[in-house]
């Protein structure tokens, strides 16, 4: 249950400057890979002369070389040459628009007639040089609206991440979930509180006084089809909290870009953008490392979840009033998988 | 193809101590945990808000804290409280009943409206002072009625276990097996034999002689579901066996608590209870080791066998005499699943 | 899709010399041993009393004693003995013809009563003195055919073994294929071109000008069910090719016996002969090494190969010129497979 024609970040740059990538997407296997001029491309990673693994090749001249007989395919998916061949009348495989952008490779596993640059997010700290960001890969077995659940309710953080970033203010904190069109916004500000030790250690790289009372909030933004970008953050008490003057808080943005590979499975492109200290190269990592950790705490509980619900897939789970960030998710995502099968078969009727 | 109204052995103390314990039981995903008064609890694992597995929570004033997002589940599989929510109209879970005695957790994976703990076994050993007990678990990849098989025919010691309590006289020794209601007994008398490694290292612990002629005995008995305790010794010989007077035997029970996990997987809990020596903890320590090594020579064969019946299911196996305690525990086990069946389906029908 | 009355290479003499060995070969579960006076058996890999497997058995008096209960297995799949049993009523179990021969153990998974001596492959290298023979077992997750198509065409030395054996004048030298019954012949003549690494090294081992240019052979001769002998070599150039005097040239047989486990995977024995230095040890072990490394190279592309046709079922392979030596023996394999169904049912109606 995922949408095709759409954008999906598909890896990290430094994943295919040496050499090709296979990846599952949205369930087609897919080899990633820098074509003419550097230019990532992708393509099915299938080798329409015997089915061997495109992945496993290598790129000369901007084509990607199968490693197994060498024939060259082109990033439009059609074979370029194959020495002592004529290649004229080889059956093509599927390539996939593929964009270079915000430090992210992104691909568009559906109808590539469809593709459109125009709809991919746009984010601006990350093409700010007042902002840094750190971030990280995990694969996980379970369906990617699980993680999109985890996400929009952050009411977990007590409980899953309750040395760094949980703290009991925050399931005693109602939280309000708002749709505008595609997107649905869940927010919570906790004010007075003492900050939790992640955003203790926060204020102090800042120059702020970790002891001292602030006004913490998160505003997570789920977009279609799968990202969710968090504005935290924690201000001195009374200072206006997110707004307040940036002498006086300290903000980040949680950055997550859910990309379904299978139906139980996906992947997961965490990290953090944030706008101090943007060029303290050894407090990104150390975030990075600290995030990574946390993080990675989610992973046994959401793939244990994924079990339980296919062992009772009978079972209807509760709809809380904390759930409603995901529950409104998945309405817009149902909603547009519903249109997209309706456009898709009515292109096949015409 | 099991019973599911009887006990059958969950865990030992230690394994619930500090945490919960996520483990199938018959089928059953359960967590174990200690609830009021540290008293052993079972609950379905499966939160009712957002199918989390709860045995991946923690214990707090008595409630299993879901450790996603902190719905408290009381040990009658009713949810007691959850940050911000009315709980009252939560779906329950089941709750299993459960009994810490013996030094073992027992659950009642069935209906438990009929749990009854005079059913449990009565294991004189484990209350005695003079009796020393030390055991241990293995998971096996096999149906748990191959371990009845196994333990209810001991000829398999002279070739499995040869280099430990096997010995040729076992199987130039003929079996008997009788039927006693649900119980099945089978037992062996070898005279005037030596005494293999085991039990000669065992006669040297106690001050006897190893190198002097013994009557060993060997009296297995199956009780429902699948708990086989064999009553083993060796005696100097003429002495009057297993009824000789203490000073000129070896005595001890090998205990074997069967519990299945799925079709074709079982949890083994085994053990051996001694009357000598009862406070030598060195000792208890190392016929643990020697045992734990000697049984796990058992796991490869067992789990080889259950994959060759996987791979021929229509083949019929042969049912010796030297099976027949395997054989009679079974037919024990098809009527009492047969009764269970028939009463289930009545409680249905009426 | 394979053959099952013809012989095929079940293991090397070593792997039997100590103890019994279990492997599946073409479907059957198979325990090979050493029984009479050493002679290499093979048995179903099922003992008739319980199941277990023979394999985790011993050899005494020449059979096959079951690790379980000690029933003795004869060569012939009857029971022996059993201690303390009759055995005249148990059933037998499949035994299979078996040849140990050219340095292998060859096995027959067919119908015993065809199986006839005079259809193994005559191998003179294995037999002479002025032969050397080093190789080694890899066992592969892909359909046996695979591996057939693989080395029926070697122009994929060129891409996956660039290091070693591959060179660019392969795979721009035509490739000529004949059928010869139910040979299959692919033969290339690479006139007057360098020697690539792994032959520069033998050149050198046989005190040949490293540096010369050489007329370099390959000669891929597919014999049914799945062996595949080549004729590899390189000679000074000019001086005759493969028929060159023999101080001009170096000379080897790649061997390649290509066993079907199941219908995605298969044992593959490889190895080389070669003609000079015949005693030299550590030469063999240098090879062998080398050949190890190398055709280890070939795993990944052909299990990789393996998941994407499994993934794409209906996707139909491209079939051109360097692919006829692979697609000629897939046409005989079909033939007489066909061939064996049809007598199979032949017999069944008569």
């Amino acid at each position: 249950m995922f949408l095709k024609n759409t954008w999906y970040v598909a890896a990290t740059p430094d994943e295919i400057d040496t050499k090709p990538l296979g990846r599952q997407i949205c369930g087609e296997r897919i080899a990633f890979y820098r074509g003419p001029e550097g230019k990532a491309c992708a393509v099915e990673d299938f080798c329409p002369h015997r089915g061997a693994a495109l992945s496993l090749g290598y790129v000369e001249n901007g084509n990607l070389v199968c490693g197994y007989h060498g024939l060259a395919m082109g990033s439009d998916g059609k074979t370029v040459s194959m020495p002592m061949q004529r290649v004229g009348g080889f059956p093509c495989v599927k390539s996939f628009p593929v964009i270079e952008k915000y430090g992210f490779i992104w691909v568009w596993p559906g109808d590539p007639a469809k593709a459109d640059e125009s709809l991919l997010p746009v984010l601006e700290w990350a093409e700010s040089k007042e902002w840094a960001y750190g971030g990280g890969l995990y694969h996980i077995n379970c369906d990617y609206r699980l993680m999109i659940d985890n996400l929009m309710d952050l009411t977990h953080e007590t409980y899953v991440h309750s040395d760094s970033i949980g703290q009991d203010e925050i399931d005693e904190t109602p939280v309000e979930t708002s749709v505008e069109g595609n997107e649905v916004i869940t927010s919570r500000y906790m004010d007075n509180i003492k900050a939790p030790p992640f955003w203790a250690a926060a204020m102090r790289e800042n120059g702020l006084d970790e002891n001292a009372h602030v006004d913490r909030w998160q505003i997570s933004r789920f977009t279609p089809p799968s990202h969710i970008l968090i504005d935290v953050g924690v201000a001195l008490s009374g200072t206006g909290g997110k707004d307040a003057d940036p002498s006086n808080r300290v903000r980040s943005v949680v950055v997550d870009f859910i990309t379904p590979e299978t139906e139980s499975s996906h992947w997961y492109f965490w990290g953090m953008a944030r706008n101090f200290k943007a060029d303290d190269a050894e407090l990104t990592k150390r975030i990075r490392e600290g995030q990574g950790r946390i993080f990675g705490q989610d992973l046994d509980v959401l793939e244990a979840q994924q079990r339980n619900l296919e062992s009772w897939p009978e079972r209807r789970l509760l709809m809380l009033n904390i759930d409603a960030g995901g529950v409104q998710s998945r309405r817009v995502l149902d909603r547009l998988v519903k249109a997209e099968k309706e456009e898709n078969s009515a292109a096949v009727n015409t």
